[in-house]
């Protein structure tokens, strides 16, 4: 183990309400899972899914408080305060759990809105908060399916399903998001085109 | 009447497929009562939905030539060309009907992907498109009744409709149309707060 899972999930405890610990710890075992089928190391996914919603703990006023400390400036952010519990998360997990390990931190800052050309680990711990046990959504158990051949397949319809719930919603839809779900299609083959230099 | 209309409409109908060609009709009737409800120019209107699909008449090649003639760069519009139909329309619009306009050449450079901020009249020109007559998916009628009383409720709605339907589809999604649908979208106004300047 390369780190103390039970000191950090002590900590975590004592951070978060109960059903968002009991949702980590779910994060967690499909992280672990999903790590083993992908080969991605199955420690660092359990500490990415452990600490990955540790910036729950600050309220509104706090994320944005942090965000502005830390001179983020996507006004997006600041308009939903709530998606910055990723990036503020990445920023806790680095200054109180003493994590130093980038892909980690990246995993853990882009498990809510997503990015282009997610990492692996990003991927996994992106995908196991969508489908972890305790989730219940319309395609949850088809994409839970899904996920045990096609990661790829399986994110992007995790990514169009927040999206579409972003709509119902009506909350502004992150450009990064689209990035990270338009970043999953492959581009046609069959036509070879060429493109002006910008 | 700003333009010859009879010779437009003789034009267009010779450019387009018959099934476009009263599309096309659809989206000019639509227009010019949306044109009427909001105060904007009927005439202005008519101009724009006569011409909006006249790039239709290249086909998928002929459409990346021009492009690359015009010099544009976004891949997406090359790789799913079909989207050039209204850049190279606009383009149409200036040289072979001699519009000189720039909000009807902008209303149909918009007219498929939009973009953020879009004026009066290529919002009238968008949701026309959606919801001519002759349109028949989920939601279309509702979306019509809506447009009589509130013109940014129902182009919001109708982009919403776009951005699922391009999912469903499995086709890239332009951050133009995220962006046109976000800016329809009042940001929260009952908390104040700051963001750093980048």
């Amino acid at each position: 183990m390369l780190f103390d899972r039970n000191s950090i999930v002590d900590e975590i405890k004592g951070m978060l309400d109960p059903e968002r610990f009991e949702h980590t710890l779910g994060v967690e075992a499909e992280a672990i899972a999903l790590a083993r089928a992908y080969n991605e190391s199955a420690e660092r996914a359990s500490l990415a899914a452990l600490l990955h919603d540790c910036g729950r703990a600050l309220d509104r006023a706090a994320l944005r408080n942090e965000a502005r400390k830390l001179r983020i400036t996507d006004p997006i952010l600041y308009m939903q305060p709530q998606l910055l519990h990723a990036s503020i998360g990445a920023q806790i997990a680095r200054e109180r759990f003493g994590v130093e390990d980038g892909e980690i931190l990246r995993a853990i800052e882009s498990h809510t809105v997503g990015r282009a050309n997610m990492s692996l680990l990003e991927q996994i711990i992106y995908l196991a908060d969508a489908i972890e046990p305790a989730r219940d959504w319309p395609d949850v158990q088809a994409i839970r399916a899904l996920s045990k051949s096609d990661l790829t397949a399986a994110l992007r319809w995790a990514m169009d399903e927040s999206i579409r719930y972003v709509l119902e919603k009506g909350w502004l839809l992150h450009p990064d998001t689209v990035e990270a779900r338009n970043a999953l299609i492959k581009p046609e083959k069959t036509e070879l085109y060429e493109i002006p230099i910008s």
